[in-house]
């Protein structure tokens, strides 16, 4: 085949059973008896899992090379070395409870888009790289994204290092410990990212699409908010009297709802996490605290939900003669992915003949901290009722497939196709 | 003084110094750093607090009998002891970080009437009689109220004796350890039944009254509520797709507060406890579980209530296409107290001069499960704030004295003035 027309490119496929394949080796590394993954970032089991993406990539010609974070970086020289290179990857910790697909997908995708170029003889003119970015999760060492947060300067190296577990191990103990301390130096530039990615949500399978291209991650704020009545007996206190944490609360739950309600498709505004105290049953709850959770694609939107959630706390304060305090806690800007590349994703898609539609990405993801620095964008594919985060998290290898045959094409045409060898 | 006259009769009056000084006495067994008491029912301290009143009801020239569920009546012989005995008391047994006055103050109220009357020389026509029922507070044994549930027949002594707390050990055992095991057989009869008690809530207080003259107890309905949503991560779920366990239950805790602010003064109802799983600031809830405790004066306004929570239930539950079980776990039947007992104390406050309001007890006391086998009514006087079931639970010197002396001329006015000795 000429790769070099379009009738050339339009013929070359990955192969989906190798992919499939791959994803179920190395779900083996970890694997939990429910037929989920346990591989927390920087244990023996992510190193395992590491060392054979490591060898994996070797025999298919990259070179490797890892950063002072842990990210690995498998390389598939170019015909112009000078040129930034093309780089895809993700993740392969998990949640203690995880799945075989989070991440793990989009490494091995990256993988077996340059397996296929090999088995095609194609060589491109960028170089084609392979990131394996560490602890994504977040689930061992805080904060989450570690490993492309330091790579895009979200937070520094030496914060990262100095972070601990539970048990009181240093990032840096657990790297030298797993032999992932690599070298120290800027991050070098990115000619265009692409992160395949299991969608994570219920929005594909809602709407029986296959390809969900990524216009942006929503921005994130989160928060902690705290309601202070006055505890007393459900017995022998009337309602006039009561100052009722919890019913506080609940009016809340409902306007945080409503503050999403009003702005939809995009925006959500969850609560999560909710305490009583004293939590007792015929005790009127003197205090209560809550989590609240913003999220949209527009920093401006976000912050007229956050307007709109403190004047809500007002105003329920006011209403009922209570204190209640809103601190927030994270927050995350909107991170639109780069036009033109999203663009390529969704004509590749249409290319291939696969459904397709724009979505936003609810949750973070490795390629949020590379947009900040380099173009990306990303591709997402269905999971099995939206279910992630979860042992029993499935997809389809059809469309595995399909998202890694965009991520082919997508790759090939930001790095060009210099020249074909005889396959 | 000629007790058997009205002059007489109003001339008598209790020792506020005396039964303060006792209140402080028998406080210090079980004295917690704060201020507080704790005396948990039928451990080491409970028997040296039975002690203490048995020796001063002895003292007093009273009779004592043990049954076998503990109960301690000290009896004061009138001129015909073929009559009933006119009966207060309350229990001496504290919550973990109780205070001095919750049920203390019912017991040594009804030591001081007997105490005024020997000093007095005044005999009365029925015998009188203090009790001290075990274990009220249920800390320790449920279920709470034991000894006077058994007395009055609520619940069987075999059930009671049988019951264990979280160590292990039997009431059984811990009534033996502790030499209170008393002798088995029926109840005797009461002729008429009183029980002080500080109020355990802010409505004396909020409207600036000494006595309040108890006209129910309100019944209760106890319920276990479980909301089952789906659990779904918050940031990849769209609104319109999400069955949130809390959203729903929020709407409940609102809807459970309409139930009690459309039946003021008296209905009360209360979510004190709410668990959300998995609780995770990230994750909308998939299930959420709570309590509802409803009370009302009258049965028919507490099953209309019931039926109201139920159909809200089923209404939240079908707009938002969840399921939620309700279960109820507690039923105590309202109890009116015996009118021409309630009138007495409503008299004699106004004889006695002090301000007076009728009130309803939204806690349940001993009198509650007595008035089940015999006429009863109970006197409140107020408590700072209305705290209770606190170690900060405090009580005007001057309030107890007025209860105390409503309480003697009550039972005086119950048992008749059958002889006066000089004094």
């Amino acid at each position: 085949m000429d790769l070099s027309t379009p009738a050339g490119a339009a013929a070359l496929r990955i192969d989906g059973a190798r992919l499939w394949q791959s994803l179920m080796e190395l779900a083996r590394i970890g694997a939990t008896p429910k037929g989920g993954v346990c591989r927390l970032a920087l244990t023996d089991l992510d190193r395992q899992g590491r060392d054979l993406f490591v060898q994996w990539a070797r025999a298919a010609g990259c070179s490797i090379r890892v950063d002072a974070i842990g990210n690995i970086f498998a390389r598939r020289a170019g015909m112009d070395d000078s040129l930034p290179p093309v780089t895809t990857g993700s993740h392969i910790d998990t949640q203690p409870t995880g799945g075989k697909f989070d991440g793990n997908y989009g490494v091995l995708a990256g993988l077996e888009v340059l397996r296929t170029l090999g088995d095609a003889g194609v060589r491109t003119r960028a170089p084609l790289e392979v990131a394996v970015w560490t602890n994504e999760e977040g689930s061992r060492f805080v904060p989450v994204m570690m490993g492309s947060g330091v790579f895009a300067g979200a937070f520094t190296l030496a914060h990262a290092l100095a972070q601990r577990d539970a048990q009181g191990t240093s990032v840096a103990e657990a790297l030298a410990a797993i032999g992932y301390a690599g070298e120290d130096g800027p991050a070098h530039a990115i000619g265009a990212y692409f992160e395949a990615h299991i969608e994570q949500g219920p929005v594909l399978e809602q709407h029986g699409c296959v390809i969900g291209v990524v216009s942006a991650a929503l921005g994130q704020r989160w928060y902690d908010v705290t309601v202070q009545g006055m505890e007393a007996h459900a017995g022998p206190t009337p309602m006039p009297l009561r100052r009722d944490a919890l019913l506080a609360a609940s009016a809340l739950v409902a306007e945080v709802n409503r503050i999403a309600m009003e702005r939809l498709p995009h925006a959500r505004a969850t609560v999560g996490s909710l305490e009583v105290f004293p939590n007792s049953r015929n005790v009127i709850p003197g205090r209560v605290r809550f989590s609240v959770d913003l999220r949209a694609p527009g920093d401006e939107q976000l912050l007229e939900m956050d307007t709109a959630l403190r004047a809500a706390c007002e105003r329920v304060a006011a209403e009922r003669g209570l204190a209640i305090d809103v601190q927030q806690v994270v927050y995350f800007p909107p991170q639109p992915f780069t036009p033109h590349l999203v663009e390529a994703v969704r004509t590749h898609a249409a290319g291939l003949g696969y459904s397709a539609m724009d979505v936003v990405s609810g949750a973070g993801h490795d390629a949020v901290y590379v947009a900040r620095m380099a173009p990306a964008a990303m591709i997402f594919v269905p999971c099995a009722g939206g279910v992630s985060h979860n042992e029993i998290e499935d997809a389809e290898p059809a469309h595995l497939e399909a998202g890694c045959n965009v991520l082919l094409r997508a790759m090939l045409a930001a790095a060009g196709v210099a020249q074909e060898s005889a396959a």
